[in-house]
């Protein structure tokens, strides 16, 4: 029984940084090298990030991703790491017949590729294409109908490897089905498989079950870090067939995930080549068997039973989403060139949450807050903010904002919700000139339930490049804020967040005594709705079914309706439910639709 | 030889409001009835509009669109207009098995269905879907493969007439095929085709061939109205199998397009029912015949040879350009029930353009514009803006922004382009504030051109909710506003647009002395690389092959790459060219794809 000694390069790769991610290949090859792996194997479209969007329609960058997978073989040869066969994603193009109806017309795929003494062996295609949610990948690829086995000589037998991509996996029929046929003993998938609350118990869920149906042992390796609106978390994943847990990578971290993998010898008897395969999904596919060289022997073979791999800790359900957030931060200031990020410091917590995720993405020493108190901000607003600032050691700076707001009313006779927003508009304005001024990237401090509502002001308190907790619903953004407090607490270290933050009643402070709770439902009733609304999609019937109160569905889902509008020119931030607001959610802007009213 | 009198309905549908858009369908089946014809034809989703985006996912709003449309064939019954056939598109549902893996679960289908004495006759549903530029229907819909064929007695005879819906015309195999084989005479064809330039001369050529693919005579109707970006420009068309054009309705107007068709006799051989069909696209369809009631006999018979329909007269390049604007703007304000709007004139050629085309959308009384004159606004800035207001009797007010700009320049020391962004941003607070006050929707009047170098201030003269030039490069924006002087003179009117803000070098005037030709190359340079590199996705080394200066080129391309974060926040627009800025053209914010210099 062959042993296959595999590492999971769980990584990071930044969209259109094609010799940046070569490098991270060729480096963590190098790291496998060293642990004298037999496979090394890197996330989907690792070559150029994920997701492209609509550079896959672009030929020159389809041309360059091909150019890069080859040179990336030519480079690893030449770095002396032995024959380590390595898997990695890339934006490949069709060869042969053009596509079909439908398909784009630059054949572009979502390829995979095993590399090899400089030479590209064999590659694949994504089969199962996602289009809901934030994937759009009928737009850009064309299916693969081809699933490649490898022959892997190892321990002085071979094993037959099978290559299928993130989707694959997820949808019934196709790569899964056809590696049972093939008889394959380990199937690799390489993903970039975004975070989303829960999402690491469903993916160990659904590898258990894919590998039992496969009849092959798995290896599901995915990307780290943020691209605009995603986050990938990483959480790979080795089971085999029989749905034992052999290995499993940390959580938003990179990581080399190695374990040794008792496989079935392959049939020598199978000859390599085509054969045809039934996908059992409506579509045909080719099994197409290769052989591949032997890696180097290694030093110190392991046992007949080989070693299972780490299995790394999970984090809490809250530390998973404050991690996320962290994350998302870091990576949009870091990948988009930025060195600090600034932001409006209310004393209230929101704005204190997005401070702190940017002083543990960053370091407090590159986030600078401004402190804008106008004629109704209370003292305890204030002596919060300054609390916070020096708790953390914040940059800080206090503008007052009542001589601009004083300038902008001797002119306009503004009142009501008109005057409320122009104060809101002023620190905008306040915020963009010091970010254009230092080059600071502005980060806006709104929460779902307020973007939801459309309680937000445009270009006012939703001005910014960023939007770190633009998708966390304000009950979590509490228990967000104290778990980051008693973790704090636990490792001896200053609370970060004044308590005083956490427990006083939310307010805007645009008018004299004003509560978010004058305007907005609780906060409890109204996420528990917004779940229901705006992630799961119910309808009112449904809603008022679903228990809610009817007369605060019918309100809600007003709010919710009419700021589309708003949410539109809102910037990107990380998502961490199954439908944020932004690529997961599309709705019109102009749109009549009212559902009847519930009362 | 049947002769059958048909009707298409060219006509405005709003997205999400199934009531009046149930009342546009029985209005105009009254009036195709009183014109005495046997069919009439509404678009693509008519009931529900078109696109209605992620409402497709909503099953509560699925049960709506298939419930307003029993309603509406008992309305129909109830309106005492006869038997007349009535086949219209709406948002339907799969029944029978679940969709395939990668189809959404929903079920949701992009529909037509022939209404007739009450009922709903027969069904159907789009077999391609289109999912590339500003489409994206595999994320929505179910794809449909029954070609329903209805018998049709009119004339003493009987025609048979089969129905397939837009996309499906666009691409090969599929519905048009199946017509063929199933010898229908006639192709009705629903469709919701987005506006650009040159794509009335492409859908008639597409027709044209199609028909002679069918063998059919082939009538396409299409929308007319403004839905977010998108502008439908009505502009349908019957033509029969030899290619001769036999009726043409307007482009940017509704319209009854009635003409009386010579079909041939309907095989009374063939048994009503279902045939498998082979759709030569890869799928397998079925041609599902049903019979459709007589209409009651028509009073004035035509002759044998029947009557041509009316063929409208084609508005000239700039006129449609134009059209396409107005009609933009117009539907946007009225389907969000605003009543009016408001912008900021410069004096400059850009704001001057958006309020003409503002007055002709919505009326001169309608438009408010602020001036808001600065340190370094030049005398002939003022001079022009009045001179606009003048023409037009647009209500003006000025609001200088010195004061403000001054009262945040005593808190904050800005320079350069910070200080320069600062102007633009107190602007941007003034409109805001003056649309709270009074409820007008902001126009904001960056052009194309801008939009794509980043020359705009986020914020600040991007601010608002609607842009109507946004689509349009500045080169185009010159001509628009010669073409509609010279219009205006033409009819005998007052040239609504100076002739100095016409003739003067561009200025963003936000330093002194500045003009656009300090920071941006020539325009027309410029927008001969925006074309080919945004609208045709060239890379560098084609853009330098097309014949670009290189220089020039590397420069325009680092401009477009590094300005994807003020695009995400810009606010929607008319859709004029192949490829806007919006659903038209994803890419990442974070993307560090930079092609190799062409130097």
């Amino acid at each position: 029984m062959p042993t296959l000694r595999i590492a999971l390069a769980q990584v990071d790769s930044t969209v259109g940084d094609l010799t940046g991610n070569a490098q991270t290949i060729i480096e963590w090859t190098r790291r496998a090298a060293a642990r004298e792996a037999d496979l090394v194997l890197f996330p989907e479209m690792m070559l150029t990030g994920y997701p492209v969007e609509d550079l896959a329609l672009r030929s020159s960058f389809v041309d360059a991703s091909i150019a890069a997978l080859h040179d990336t073989a030519a480079r690893l040869a030449g770095a002396g790491l032995g024959s380590i066969a390595v898997v990695t994603g890339y934006l490949g193009r069709r060869t042969g017949p053009a596509p079909h109806a439908g398909e784009p017309a630059s054949g572009a795929q979502n390829a995979a590729a095993l590399l090899q003494d400089g030479r590209v062996v064999v590659t694949t295609a994504k089969h199962h294409l996602p289009n809901y949610g934030v994937f759009d990948e009928y737009r850009y690829f064309v299916p693969g109908n081809r699933l490649p086995v490898f022959r892997l000589p190892c321990g002085g037998a071979a094993a037959d490897v099978a290559i299928a991509i993130c989707e694959d996996l997820w949808q019934d029929g196709g790569p899964v089905t056809v590696t049972r046929q093939a008889g394959a003993g380990l199937l690799v998938v390489p993903n970039a498989s975004p975070y989303e609350r829960g999402k690491d118990a469903e993916r160990l869920e659904l590898c258990v079950s894919r590998a039992a149906e496969a009849g092959a042992t798995l290896a599901y390796v995915n990307m780290v870090g943020g691209q605009d609106e995603l986050v990938f978390d990483g959480d790979s994943i080795i089971v085999d067939a029989a749905g034992t847990l052999l290995a499993r990578g940390p959580q938003f971290a990179e990581a080399l995930v190695v374990a040794d993998l008792d496989l079935p010898n392959a049939d020598l008897a199978v000859h390599l080549g085509d054969t045809p395969a039934d996908a059992r999904d409506g579509t045909q596919m080719t099994i197409h068997r290769v052989a591949a060289d032997p890696a180097p022997d290694r030093g110190n073979e392991p046992g007949p039973d080989g070693e299972p791999g780490p299995v790394w800790p999970r984090l809490s359900p809250l530390a998973e989403v404050y991690a996320a957030l962290v994350t998302g931060v870091r990576d949009y200031v870091r990948k988009n060139g930025f060195r600090s990020v600034i932001l409006g410091l209310s004393g209230g917590i929101d704005s204190a949450l997005t401070a702190t995720i940017a002083a543990d993405a960053i370091g407090a020493e590159n986030v600078h807050v401004v402190l804008m108190p106008s004629r109704y901000s209370s003292t305890h607003s204030v002596a919060d903010a300054e609390d916070l600032v020096k708790r953390q050691g914040l940059n800080a700076r206090t503008v007052p904002i009542t001589p601009m707001v004083d300038a902008f009313e001797a002119e306009l006779d503004l009142s009501g919700l008109a005057a409320e927003n122009l104060q809101a508009r002023v620190r905008g304005v306040i915020l963009m000139g010091l970010s254009n001024e230092a080059g600071h990237l502005v980060l806006t401090t709104g929460n779902k339930s307020e973007i939801a509502t459309g309680y937000s002001t445009l270009y006012g308190d939703s001005a910014g490049g960023f939007g770190p907790i633009k998708d966390v619903p304000k009950t979590l953004i509490w228990q967000l804020a104290r778990w980051r407090n008693e973790e704090a607490a636990r490792l001896g270290q200053t609370p970060p967040i004044p308590e005083n933050s956490i427990t006083k009643p939310p307010s805007a402070e645009l008018a004299p005594g004003q509560l978010d709770s004058d305007s907005l439902p609780d906060y409890a009733l109204l996420d528990a709705i917004l779940d229901d609304y705006v992630v799961k999609d119910m309808g009112v019937a449904q809603l008022v079914a679903a228990g809610h109160d009817p007369a605060l569905v019918g309100r809600v889902v007003t709010l919710v309706d009419k700021a589309e509008y708003k949410r539109r020119q809102y910037p990107p931030g990380p998502k961490i439910t199954p439908r944020n607001f932004g690529r997961d959610r599309r709705l019109p802007i102009t749109n009549r639709w009212r559902e009847p009213d519930p009362q």
